[in-house]
C-alpha cells in the first residue's frame, strides 16, 4: 500500500494546478462579463475558446480518455487513478476548467462511448470533432414521465424501418443540448420492450438538426440555467429518422453501455466535487481570517473552526475513497468496484453540498449571490445528488448487497 | 393551557384557506407566464393587483397590523397569536399570497415602524399609501462591507446639516428596492458614532427618487432574482439630502426600532416558512402516491415514510414553538420573549430547508427546476437562515443566556 | 390558545419542585450508598420508603391516575395535561422521584389497567396495595424470540382448562420483576391464535409466586442492572395455573388494553425524559461556568454555547408537542391523538439521548462514570428508544398515515 | 499510489483472522462465564492466559512494536501501515483479541515508551516482563481536578529529594490499574512548573506496591467496570518515593514523550474501533436476514438497507484515512501527520459509536443487554471520544490549523 502519487501524476498535477491559477481563475470574471453581455445565448463564450487554445498548447487536452484497448489511439493514456487528481483540480472552477481541458461532461462520457462502441465511421464523424472541440454533444436518457433510475420504464422507442431507425419519445435534462453547437445527441431508447430487462435498450446517434427533433425549452437548477455550458434541455423526438448505421453498439446493448459510461463519470464527478469543496474551503479560510465580527476575526470562533475541521476530515476521507475506487476500476474492473462506485456517488455530493452550505453561511448573504462562486457550485452539488439516479436508489442497492449472506 | 384556536382565528383561518385554494394557487401559473413575458421588469405583475383587489373585497387585508396602542386605528386588531396561523397559510404560496393580502415583507415591518414611530405627517405621506398598496417600500440596513449582525459596525452616516439630513453609505440586500414603485426607503445609519453602542443609530425616510440615490444592481439568491417582488438591490447613498423631518423616531433610536421590528417579523417569517413546508409535504404526498419505481409507488418505501414522518414531527413541534413565542409577545412582550424569538429564528428556517431538500429529492430533477415551486422555496428558506443575522450569531447569544448563572 | 398552566397545575408544580429539591435530590447519594452496601439485592432501599412516606404526607401521591369515569374514586383527578409537568419534574431524578411519588413505571400503567379493566375483586386484591405502595408489579409482554412490536407474533399461550387459565411462554424485559415485592405479574398472551389479528391476545394476572413461574435472570441495559427499581427479568411461565377469574378484561381484549396503557405511558415517559434533559442542562451550565480549559471557562467557548442553544430549542419545542398530545388525549381521546403519541415516542427519547451525550462529553470521563447521574440517565434514554417497539416501527406507521390520501 | 497490502501484511492478516475465528471468538462465552464466577476480581482470567499461550505459539505476539532504531531488538518489525489491519481484526473482540496477542492498551503504549526512552536497566526490569506478559502496567496521566487536555494544568508534582523522586497527586482513569498484576505505573507529573509550557512535565516509573500509592476505587464507563482488563482506577500518590533512576527519559521530556506515545496509539485505537464496527455490521447482517417483522425479514426494509449502506460507506472511507495516517507516520513522521492523527481521533470513534447505536436498535432490547457484545462495545467507543482529550479540543486545533494563512 502506498499513498504517494506516481511521477506522471505528480507532474501533470503541477501543470494543471499552474494552468488553473494562472489562466482559469483569472478568466472567471471575464466569463461573467461575457455571459452578462449575451443574454439568451447558449454557445460557448470566447473566453472558453481562448482557454481551450491555451490548454491544447500546454498539452493539457483530453486527459480523461484512457489509451489502448478499445479506445485505440485517442486518449492521453492515463489510468483512472492518474486522471482523478486532475479532475479534482478542474472542480475548482467548474464552469471553465473542465471545458478548457476538453474534459467536461457530458462530452467526456459521450467520447468514451464513441471510443468504446463506435464504428470507424462513427468515430470519424463524431469522435474526432469532439476530441478536437469542434462540436459539442448531449446524452439523452432521462425522461419526464418515469423514474429513470428504473431502466425498464424508459418510454422512448427506437424502431427499425427498413434502413432507418425511427426515434419517438420525450427526454429532458439533456445537458448541453441548448447549445446549437451540440451537433450530436446520443439517445437511449427501447428497441425491444419484450427482451429481458437489461437487453431492451439501445443507443442511437441523432444529429441535433434532424427533422423531428424539437428543443422544447431549457430547464433550471435552483434558478440557474447553466447557459455557459449549453444548459439542460427538454427535447421531443417525433418520428425522427436516422440511418440504421447510427446505432451505437449492438441492439440491446444500451443498458450495458450506459453502465460502462457511469463508472468513469462518477470518478470525474466526485473528484471535481471535491475540488469544488477545496475551493470553497480556501475561500472560507480567507473570509474567516479577514471578516471581523464582535471584535475579532471569524477564524477565532470555535464554531467556525469546528465545522472547518469536520469539512477537512470529510474531504480527506472521501478523496481516498474515490481514489481507491479509481484504483479498483483500473485493477479489477468496474464490475468489481460496484460497491465503491455506488458509495462515492452517494457520499461525495451530499458531503460537498453540506460544506458549501456552511461556507455560504460564513459569507453571509454574499454567499448566496453571484458575487461568490459558492451558490452556483451549491446548485451543481445539489444536482449531482440526482444525476444518474437519486442517492436513495443507490443506498438501497448498496445496503441490499451488504445484507446478502 | 389550551391548544384550540379562538373563534376569530378559526374563522379567519378558514377564510384565508379558502382564498388560498380558490384564488391564489390557481394564479401561480398566471404569474409565471406574466414573468416570462416581462424580462427585466421589477414591478408587481397584473395578477398580483387582481388578487389584491379580491383580498380587499373579502376583508382579508392588512391582517398583520395590530390595532390599538401606538398603531392607532390602522390594523385589523389581531394579536400575534391570532395572526400567526394566517401567516402560515400565506407561506403556501410565498410569491403571491403575502402580497395579495398586503402582508408581505418588507412592507409589513416598514408599516409597523411607521405606525409605531411615525409622526402624523409621516404616516399620512407613507403609511397610508402602503396600507392601501399604492406604493411599496424597502428597508436598507445590511451593508456589504461589515457584518451587519454587529450593529456597531454600520458604516452609513446620517449627519445633520441645518434643516437637512445628509445620508452617505452603501447598502445591499434591500429587498423590494428594484421595484420602481418602492417609493420609500427606510435607511439605517449612524447619527452619532460616539454614543453608547446601541444609541448610535437612527432611521431616516428617503424617497427612492431623491438625488444621490443610485440603485446599483440587483442581487441573486442562489439563481433567483426575485423579480416578482422587487428583487434585492445594492444601493449607494451619495450625500443624499432629505428634510430633517424625515427622521423616523428620535435620534439614536434606530437600533431599538430595528429590534422592535424584528419580533413580529420573525413570527411572520417562521409561520410562512412552516406553511411552505406544509405545501411541500402535500406535494410530496401526492408525488409519493403517484410515482412508481421498481414496481410500487414511492409511498410504499420505508425510507420515504421515515423522512416524511420526521418532517411531520418537526413541523408540529416547531409550529407550537412559534405559536408560544407569539403568545409570549402578546402577553409579556418582545423583550421577555427574546429566547424564544431567537429560538424560532434559528430552528424553523433550517428545518424547512432540510424538508424542502428532501422533497426536491423525491421529485428527482424536476424538483430542482421551475416546474415545481420547491426550488424557489428552497432558496427562500436558505436566505432566511441569513436574514437578520446568520443563525450562528443567534445560537451564540441563546447559548450564552442559557449558561448564565 | 393559551400557554399558561392552570392554577392547580401551577400549585402542584411548585410543590413537586420543592419536594424534588428539598428531599429527593439530597437523597441521591444516600441511595448510592445503600445500593453499594447491598449487592445482589433487588427490592426498594430504605431511603425510597422514607421518601414515599414524606410524599404521602405532602399529598404528592398517585398524582398520575385520573379520577372519575372508569377509574372510579382512586386517582388524584388530574388530566394528562395537568399531570405532565409533574412527570417532567420527576425526570430530574429518575431513580428516586417517580417511585417516591408512587408514580413509577411499570406500576403506573399496571394500576391504570386495573382501574380501567379490573373487577372489584381484582382491584381490591391488587390495585389497592399498589396504590398504597405495599406491593410492586411487572408487565410481561416482550418476548425474546419475536419482534414484539408485531403483536401477532406473540408466542405465549393462555389456554383455558376448566376453571383455570394455563400460561406457557417466555418473557423478558419484565421491568421490576427481579424485585421480590413485585407480587403481581400482568402477562400478555394469546388466547385465540385464530381470532382476527387484534383479538388474539388477552391479559392475565399472575402472582409472582405461582408454581411454574421461574425468574430466569436479570438483564442489563448498557452496563446497568437497574437494581434500584427491581431490574429487568427474563421469566419462564411453564404451565402456570391461575383461576379463570384472573383474566384482566375480556378474552381477546389484551391488544386493546395494551394500546390504552400506552398513551398515558408515553406522556409520562416523554415528560420524564425532558426533565432528565433539564437536569443535564443544569449540570452542564454549572460545569461550563466552573471548568477552565486553555485559560477560560468552557462557557465562553462558542461550540459549547451552540450545542447548549440547540438543546434548549429542542427541549422547548418537544415539551410543547408532548403537552399538546396530553391535551389531545384529554379532549379528543387517545385514538385521535395517535399521530402525536407516535411523534413524541419517536422524537423525545432520541433528542434526550443526544443531549445527554453532549453533556457527558462536557464532563469528560467523569460524565461516563457513576460520579454524575448522566451515564445512567443516558442508558435510560437509550432504552426508551426501544420501549414499546423501536422508533423505526413508529416512524413507518406515522409516515404511512401522512402519505395516505 | 497502490491500495493493495504488501505480502507480509496479507499473510499476517490471514493468520490473525484465522486465530480470531478459530480461537478468540469461541472463547468469548468462556470469558463471560469466568467473569460471572469471579465477582470483585480484577486480574486476567484463565482463558486469557490460554489464548496468550496459543498466540505466542503461532508467532502472533507483540506485533505492534516496530523493530530497529530506538526500539532495538524487541519488536516484530512491522510498520504502522503493516500493523494497522491486524489491529483492526483484534477490534472484533476487544476484550480478548488484543490481550491475547499482547497488543492491548495501555501496555502497548507503555512498552513503546520503555523501548524508546528507557535505560537498559529500566528495559530489563519492566519492558521484558511486559513483552513476556508476565506483568501488566498502567499509564497515570488524567486527573480529576483539571482538564487534562490542557497539559499545563496537570497538578501532580514530582520533586527531587536527594537520590529520590517524590510523587504527590491524584490520578484517575488509570486503565488496568485495578489489576494487582499491573506492577508498573507510569506517572506523568510536573517537575518544573516554571519551565516553558511543554517542558514542565516528566514521567516516572512507580511500582504499584510503593508505599504511599493508594488505589482508591474503580470507575465505571456507562455501567461497565471493565473488570476483564483491570478496570479504571482512581489513585492517590501521597509522597511516594522512588529512586531518581526511575525517571523515564529526561527531566522536562514528559510532554514530548506523551505526544510520541499518542500517534501509534491512535492508529491502534481507530483500527480496533473499525474492527468493532465490522463485527457489529456482521452481526447486523445476520440479524437482519433472520429476524422477521410484519411478515418479512428486516433485511428487506429500506430503512435498514439505507443505514447499513451509510455505515459501509463510512467504514470504508475512514479505514482509508487511518491507513493513510499510518503511512504518513511511517514515511514523514508523526509530526507531519498531525492533522491526520487528529482527524482520525475525532472521526472514527464517533462514527463507530453511531454505527453501534444503529445495530443495537436493530437487535431491539437484546442489543442493549449482555446477550450481545454491542452494548459493551458501544461503551468502549463512547469512551474513546474522550480518551486523550475530548473531540472538541482536537476539532478546534485542526480547525485552527486549517484557517491559518
Amino acid at each position: 500500500m502506498d499513498f504517494a502519487p506516481d511521477d506522471r501524476t505528480a507532474e501533470l498535477t503541477a501543470q494543471v494546478r499552474a494552468f488553473l491559477h494562472d489562466r482559469v481563475l483569472p478568466a472567471e470574471p471575464v466569463l461573467d462579463a461575457q455571459l452578462d453581455a449575451t443574454p439568451g445565448e447558449w454557445s460557448l463564450r470566447p473566453v472558453v475558446r481562448e482557454l481551450q487554445d491555451a490548454a491544447r498548447a500546454h498539452g493539457l487536452w483530453n486527459l480523461f480518455l484512457p489509451a489502448g484497448g478499445a479506445t485505440g489511439p485517442y486518449g492521453a493514456g492515463l489510468t483512472n487513478l492518474q486522471y482523478a487528481p486532475l479532475a479534482e483540480l478542474t472542480g475548482w472552477s467548474p464552469r471553465l476548467a473542465p471545458v478548457a481541458l476538453n474534459c467536461a461532461a457530458p462530452d467526456t462520457g459521450n467520447m468514451e462511448l464513441l471510443a468504446h462502441f463506435g464504428t470507424p465511421e462513427q468515430r470519424e464523424r463524431w469522435l474526432e470533432p469532439l476530441l478536437d472541440a469542434r462540436i459539442r454533444s448531449a446524452f439523452c436518457m432521462t425522461e419526464p414521465d418515469v423514474a429513470s433510475s428504473d431502466a425498464t420504464q424508459i418510454g422512448t422507442r427506437i424502431r427499425r424501418d427498413g434502413d432507418e431507425l425511427v426515434v419517438t419519445g420525450r427526454k429532458w435534462w439533456s445537458t448541453g443540448a441548448m447549445n446549437p453547437d451540440a451537433a450530436l445527441l446520443i439517445v437511449m431508447g427501447k428497441t425491444d420492450p419484450d427482451a429481458p430487462r437489461h437487453r431492451q435498450q439501445s443507443m442511437v446517434l441523432v444529429p441535433r438538426d434532424t427533422p423531428g427533433v424539437t428543443i422544447v425549452r431549457p430547464l433550471t437548477v435552483l434558478g440557474y440555467d447553466d447557459r455557459d455550458h449549453g444548459g439542460h434541455a427538454e427535447i421531443v423526438f417525433d418520428d425522427v429518422r436516422v440511418p440504421a448505421s447510427h446505432l451505437l453498439g449492438g441492439e440491446g446493448e444500451g443498458f450495458a453501455a450506459a453502465q460502462a459510461r457511469l463508472g468513469p463519470g462518477r470518478i470525474h464527478h466526485c473528484m471535481r466535487a471535491l475540488g469544488t469543496a477545496e475551493r470553497a474551503l480556501a475561500l472560507a479560510a480567507d473570509r474567516a481570517r479577514e471578516r471581523m465580527a464582535f471584535g475579532r476575526p471569524l477564524a477565532d470562533q470555535g464554531v467556525v473552526r469546528e465545522w472547518v475541521a469536520n469539512a477537512r476530515i470529510e474531504v480527506e476521507a472521501l478523496r481516498l475513497l474515490v481514489l481507491k475506487t479509481a484504483w479498483l476500476m483500473d485493477t479489477v474492473g468496474n464490475k468489481q468496484a460496484m460497491t465503491e462506485i455506488q458509495a462515492i456517488k452517494i457520499a461525495v455530493p451530499r458531503a460537498v453540498q453540506a460544506i458549501l452550505d456552511h461556507v455560504m453561511q460564513l459569507f453571509g448573504a454574499a454567499g448566496l449571490s453571484g458575487d461568490q462562486p459558492l451558490a452556483e457550485m451549491f446548485a451543481g452539488a445539489r444536482a449531482l445528488r440526482l444525476a444518474d439516479g437519486p442517492d436513495e436508489v443507490h443506498l438501497s442497492a448498496l445496503g441490499r448487497a451488504e445484507l446478502r449472506p
